[in-house]
This record gives C-alpha cells, sequence and structure tokens, in this order.
C-alpha cells in the first residue's frame, strides 16, 4: 500500500483508511466469517442475474486486488468503472494504465467519460460515467465511502459493498454487505459465480431472495464477539 | 496526520497504524472506557513514584499530542525522549525541533545520545539515550510497536502503553496498558497526576498495587463487547 502511494495509484488518506480496514480484519480473526461467505453467494446470484453489473474501482482497491478485479470482470461479463474518492485525471489515468497492464480491456469513468451526475454525493465523487454505473442494476463497491453507497442505493441500484467495517455507513447501507478484507472476497467471489454460473435464474433469484443483509450482519458482529471473547479466555 | 507526514514528522506507514486506532477507537465508542480510566490512574500514581520516569516520543504521537506531551513532561518531571519505529536522523531532528517551539525543553535520544541498545529489537529501533530510557525505571510509550514493548519490558522497566487495541502484543505485554486514543489519555493523565501530586508516596503505592492489568484488559474487552452488541439492538 505504501508503495501504490508512490506510485500514483493510491493516495495518502487510503493508508489510514486501509489501517482501520485491517484493525476490523483483526477483531475478525483474519479470515472470511461464515456471515461473509454467506453474503458472498448473495452477491454472486445478484450479479449472475444483473442486466447491467458495474464493477467500481478505486485506488485502495486497484492496489490490493487489481488482478483479480480484471478477473472478476471477465467472468461476470460487468465492466469496470474507476470511480476515486480523492479524484485527479492524473490518477485516473495511473490506475487506467495499471489495470490495462493487468488485462483490463475497456475501462470506463476516465476523464471526460464519467460526465454523469448522482445526487446527494458533495464534490467530484458524485461523476459517473453514463454508460457504467449510470445505467447498472447492479453495482460493486469495494471500500467504498458512505456518502456515495447511498446516493447509489437511493438511485435504485443494488449496491454490493465489500467493507470490513460492518457498523460503516457504506455496510449499514448497502443491499449486499461483504464484511470481509478484499483479498479474501473477491477471490471468494470469482470462486462463487464460477461454480454458479451454471444454476438457473429462477434458483438464483431464490438465493437472492433468501438473503436478509440486516440479520446477516448482526450475525457478522456476534461472530466479532465471539471472537473477543475467546480471546479473553486464553 | 497525512500533514505530519509533509512535513516529516510522521511517515505513511504510520498513516496505516493510525487506521488501525481509528477504527479500535470506533468499537470503543470513541470514548475513554471505564478500564482505561482506571488503568490512567495507576499510570499517574507510577509515574510520580518513579525515580526517573521517561516519556517516549515517535512521529505519531509528536503530530497528535506533541503539545499535550511537553505539558505532561513539565508536569511529571519526566524527560520525553525520540524514539522512532522508522529511524532517520532528519526525521529525529524535524520532530525535535517541532518539540522544541511547542516549549520541550531538553530532548533525549536524538542522534548519537541513543548510544545504549536494548536487548531483543531489531534493527534502529533498538538504540535508546542511556541518560533516558536506558536509566528509567518508568517508561511511558504511546503508540508503540510489541517488540520494543516486550524488551524494555525484558529490562526490567515499568512499561505504561497508550494503544487503541486491547489484543495487541504492546497492551498485552506493557505493564499497565491504557487503552485509549493517546488525544483522550494524555490530557486524562496530565490531570490525574495534578490531582494526584498531594498524594502520600503510601497511598500512590496502594493505587499500583490494587491495579491488575490483565483483569483490566479483560474489562476492556467486555466493554467493546457490550458497544458492539448494543449497536445490533439498533
Amino acid at each position: 500500500m505504501v508503495k501504490a502511494v508512490s506510485d500514483g495509484i493510491a493516495v495518502p488518506q487510503g493508508l489510514i483508511a486501509h489501517g482501520r480496514g485491517e484493525a476490523f480484519d483483526y477483531i475478525l480473526g483474519e479470515r472470511t466469517s461464515r456471515a461473509a461467505s454467506t453474503a458472498i453467494t448473495a452477491a454472486a446470484a445478484s450479479i449472475l442475474t444483473a442486466d447491467r453489473p458495474v464493477l467500481s474501482v478505486n485506488g485502495n482497491t486497484a492496489a490490493l486486488v487489481g488482478k483479480e478485479m480484471v478477473a472478476l470482470s471477465r467472468i461476470a461479463f460487468a465492466p469496470i468503472e474507476v470511480n476515486l474518492f480523492h479524484r485527479t485525471l492524473r490518477r485516473e489515468l495511473a490506475i487506467g494504465r495499471y489495470l490495462s497492464r493487468l488485462g483490463a480491456r475497456s475501462l470506463l469513468g476516465i476523464g471526460d467519460s464519467a460526465s454523469q451526475t448522482v445526487r446527494g454525493i458533495a464534490s467530484s465523487r458524485r461523476m459517473v460515467d453514463p454508460a457504467g454505473i449510470g445505467l447498472a442494476d447492479v453495482v460493486l463497491i469495494p471500500l467504498e465511502d458512505g456518502d456515495r453507497a447511498e446516493a447509489l442505493k437511493r438511485a435504485g441500484k443494488t449496491v454490493i459493498s465489500i467493507d470490513l467495517n460492518p457498523l460503516s455507513r457504506t455496510s449499514q447501507t448497502a443491499s449486499i454487505s461483504i464484511v470481509d478484507n478484499v483479498i479474501r472476497a473477491v477471490p471468494a467471489l470469482i470462486m462463487a459465480i464460477q461454480k454458479m454460473k451454471q444454476l438457473s435464474n429462477q434458483s438464483l433469484e431464490r438465493i437472492g431472495r433468501g438473503f436478509d443483509n440486516e440479520k446477516n450482519l448482526r450475525k457478522t458482529i456476534e461472530e466479532i464477539v465471539v471472537y473477543l471473547r475467546g480471546w479473553m479466555k486464553k
């Protein structure tokens, strides 16, 4: 991550966010919880039944799982849109070049192509690509901030978040909240999609209907409590 | 903190550590817990009864509570030693200048004065000032790493840590672990020392003997569990 900052992919503020994630990962026992696995299955079903799924990628996501996001994009037939919190054309281009080197084909959201406005977001973070997130019905937002998660939800989109903090506004707002480290969650999502590809739309929709995000977040917190209490007994 | 990096006080790695702290502060409800208050009282008693207390200051500590550490140093008659994880003379001098501007008088540990070695620590972090931490009986280490906390403890010193992660090796190793944000803990420690200054050595020693660090850490974790469970019920 420190190298990603010097390469112009991530920003110093991204390091603080990364540290926050590390701490939450720690109290989750640095493993994919059962609740996270449930959310990943629901997310795979949602992406497979979507008309226009889009994967939103910011600096930290590119730095941590750039390669995996490119693989997910291919498997899910979902384009990647570069969408930065601290937006500069220079950094968009650096991330674009980096993802292209990793095999990404068409990248959305870079420069003038991010010409559409999402309501309810301050500053330049509101701009999205009308051919990408603008039209999407399902948006995967790894490591996103709460404002944008809320605005996308309000715009009627199914929002799938990946965020290690189960109490964050992003996790609390998303339609499907994957409370897991992106390093584990994205490969797990790729595996789930590969495995579930053969299922009928009917089966996939049944999985989606069976998922209760609020209940699942409560289970996550209970898994953290069990972990912390286990620690005390050592 | 981002500004402290560009000023040469903190390093990018310090931003990640800061983010980890933010997350733990979040699940503590961003307030001084009852267990932390107990630890702060024990720490004040320990500093007041010490023969040679020393305050260790690194980049993050200087950036977050430089002014308060200088005030604590005066009130507790305890010198400040600059002691960095990512050590360079340039950064030591930058922190020294910064603390001097805030009113610090004699600063230990800068440049060649850090000539003594603490066993059991890798790299340059092992160097301490023979007139400071080298001779100290009580050392306050805000935002310290586990290696150094363990080495100071092994060297027979009473180690007082300030660290938001109750499970960290630093918190688990220290003699008195203050699990709180330095921003709240250092002013609280100053207040406790001011209030307890008039107590007899006998009373202060009684406070010290009555403090059980392991039990207190367990109480901290229980306070986190109560906070997380409370969240679930919202």
